[in-house]
């Protein structure tokens, strides 16, 4: 190992005076599709906005001299051929949709990120040993229809077209109709399902303060943290609020509240990297003047470790029923959405600090408390990880925001992980 | 004080047999107009099911020789002509409007008993010494439009139609449009002002569980409390659920589940006759995996004590407030509604009291948490309530219910309190 992307060290301003050039470039030209009335993106899959993007980004591949093509599902590829033909190839992108008034980072900026690395290195480097492409995912955030990671799931077989047979969006559009609308589905293309990945690698905004926090220029991903949604469903009694004593009422709300407490409390008192929310609530009648009888509401908790994770939520379980039972409240709460941690490849994480290390950039290994491309993609190859800081962590918003200074370190290391498995041939 | 439309002890039985068959065929007649999908009475202010309600009860109090007419806003008035025509008229009666999915007793009930009453007295004693009206007051409830106490309000002078001007429902439809519709309007109509009225007596459900729990079977309403409406918007900031740390997040929600508990707890400290309700409740922007960064929600405060009152809702601004600013959440508080408490006619009361005694039938003083019409009467003239029991307090809701029986004791207390009023011609 001594080559680099950088010939000499104070190449390193140049190139990231150029990269934060570019970056902001492509990260503009894609936010100019699909804006919405919010001054945000909306990019839903298979819309119309969606189509365009990915059909303008299979244009702008092909004029980098990338092989370009879609799969069935509508995934873009564009491939830079290496020497060695046979060889796995070494993937990196992101999702190109975006959750309703997203902002212009999440999902784009690792497929722009992806577009700048792979272009600078061909121009400088000419054909690598094994192929490399960039991915411009379909879909990950389920934000239209109830499916979340189809893009990346249909490449690593963890998602297929049974899956979708029902599924519709608010407007009762199928998601079939709307994938063939677009020109895609089940053999209207290349086979979304690969087994020729030899890597992943995944360049994406924290969606967290920490790094901005902490001044750290780069977050190299530990585990993505294993999720459980619970949703919950508190009744008591709807009664009037004029004509109801305190002592006669069974407050659904009231008694809710308590959960809240007991919930944010443990997991303080558990510590990080659990993170445990209440982000949905409905009260019913939901009348100023009526003793609410019902609530709705979910639990999201996060960890690392799939053990702690369990026995919090079992702990979770337990208090809600023993707080509903004290009030005489029924409580009926489900599990419906589960992830198992996942860690990422030892040997790329030991590669990203190596190359930040070398080019004296500040990083830090971290947890991912979202979910990501990333985790789909480990089922089947090394995958890592890399972040880049979000302004007061804020992200699916219109206020989402890197600095571009920060957006140009994440290309760099990008470029220089892929100089070093692509170029220089590091195996893993 | 003597007679009374009891000859002897033994015709009160035979008369609440008499009362609980007609008073159960009116109000499943009423009942039979606005049915709505849910099994419940949906008749809301000028619309086709309200007009054809009130064009039904014209044409009964009609058949039952009543001088039957309409105010210019659409309150009906039945009326039986008394002896002299100089003397301020008697009134009876309540709100033939419901709530979206109603039950059939809440109003409907006050002008059914109304009738019978009247129709009984006329039957077996003829032409009263002061005129007796009943009334079908056009509105109550506010469900329609955001107007509460349009009937009884017009009447006392309370309401008037420049206070119309810009209403509309929530399809858009305008006040004054949905009035003229059905034929109503300015000028179209006996004016609504009066100031002939002697005496106004209302008979409704209780709404609450008070009279049930204790097995009473009236309640003579004390004093009908009043009450305040407050609003508070509680913005933190909305976060990724599974990036934010703990200890970085400022999470609405959590922050109105404190106060939630202290509301109750202040609340149930203080004691009867305070209540207090958070009743509505909305999260922004409400998805399981963001941190909710903004939280409106109301507080409802009732108490038959201006002063307490005001206290109370004085403490509920300061605490609130106070624990938003240890949390770093912005708080933002108004006041949207307030009504001081009314009591009622001392004389009416203690003539109540003393007719359910000589009856033999159990009666307490109660306060009403509930506003109703008889709060605006006592504007302009001596002004009683009466209660009966509301099967577990619940009332706003197809489920509302009262037993056959309970309901024919109000009738007759009512008959004999207007044949006191009316007949024997006692003074206020």
């Amino acid at each position: 190992m001594g080559l680099s992307v950088l010939s000499h060290p104070q190449d390193k301003e140049r190139l990231l005076a150029y990269f934060e050039t570019q970056i902001l470039q492509v990260l503009n030209w894609l936010a100019s599709f699909s804006p919405d009335e919010e001054g945000g993106i909306t990019r839903l899959l298979y819309t119309e906005g969606w189509l365009e993007t990915q059909q303008a980004l299979a244009v702008k591949m092909a004029s980098h001299g990338l092989e370009t093509g879609f799969d069935e599902v509508g995934n873009l590829f564009g491939k830079l051929q290496g020497e060695d033909r046979q060889a796995p190839s070494i993937i990196t992108g992101s999702h190109i949709d975006t959750v309703v008034q997203g902002g212009k980072y999440d999902g784009a900026y690792g497929i722009a990120a992806g577009l700048l690395a792979v272009n600078y290195l061909q121009q400088h480097f000419g054909k690598p040993k094994r192929s490399i492409e960039v991915v411009s995912l379909c879909e990950e955030e389920g934000s239209r229809f109830p499916m979340a990671y189809w893009g990346s799931g249909s490449i690593v077989g963890k998602r297929n077209f049974e899956q979708i047979v029902h599924l519709q969006d608010t407007q009762e559009v199928f998601f079939a109709d709307a994938m063939s609308r677009c020109g895609f589905g089940e053999g209207k293309g290349r086979k979304s399902r690969r087994t020729d990945i030899g890597v992943f690698i995944e360049v994406h905004i924290e969606q967290g303060a920490v790094l901005e926090t902490e001044g750290t220029a780069i977050g190299i991903v530990e585990t993505i943290a294993g999720q459980r949604r619970l949703k919950f469903e508190v009744t008591g009694e709807s009664n009037h609020a004029g004509t109801t004593p305190m002592h006669m009422r069974k407050d659904a709300l009231e008694g809710v509240s308590v959960m809240i407490q007991a919930l944010r409390q443990e997991a303080v008192r558990l510590g990080a990297p659990l993170v445990a929310t209440v982000g949905r609530l409905q009260v019913q009648p939901n009348v100023p003047n009526v003793v609410p009888g019902k609530v709705t509401f979910t639990v999201d908790a996060r960890h690392d470790d799939e053990h702690a994770l369990d026995s919090f939520c079992k702990w979770v379980m337990r208090t809600f029923t023993a707080l509903a039972e004290k009030r005489q409240l029924a409580i009926l709460g489900t599990e419906w959405f589960r992830e198992e941690p996942v860690p990422m490849n030892d040997q790329l994480k030991q590669q990203m600090e190596d190359v930040c290390n070398r080019m004296s950039i500040k990083s830090k290994r971290m947890i991912s408390g979202a979910g990501h491309d990333a985790q789909m993609f480990e089922h089947i190859c090394p995958t890592a990880m890399l972040f880049v800081p979000s302004r007061r962590g804020i992200s699916h918003s219109p206020e989402e925001y890197t600095k571009p200074g920060d957006l140009a370190v994440g290309v760099l290391v990008l470029t220089e992980l892929l100089y070093r498995l692509g170029y220089e041939g590091e195996e893993l």
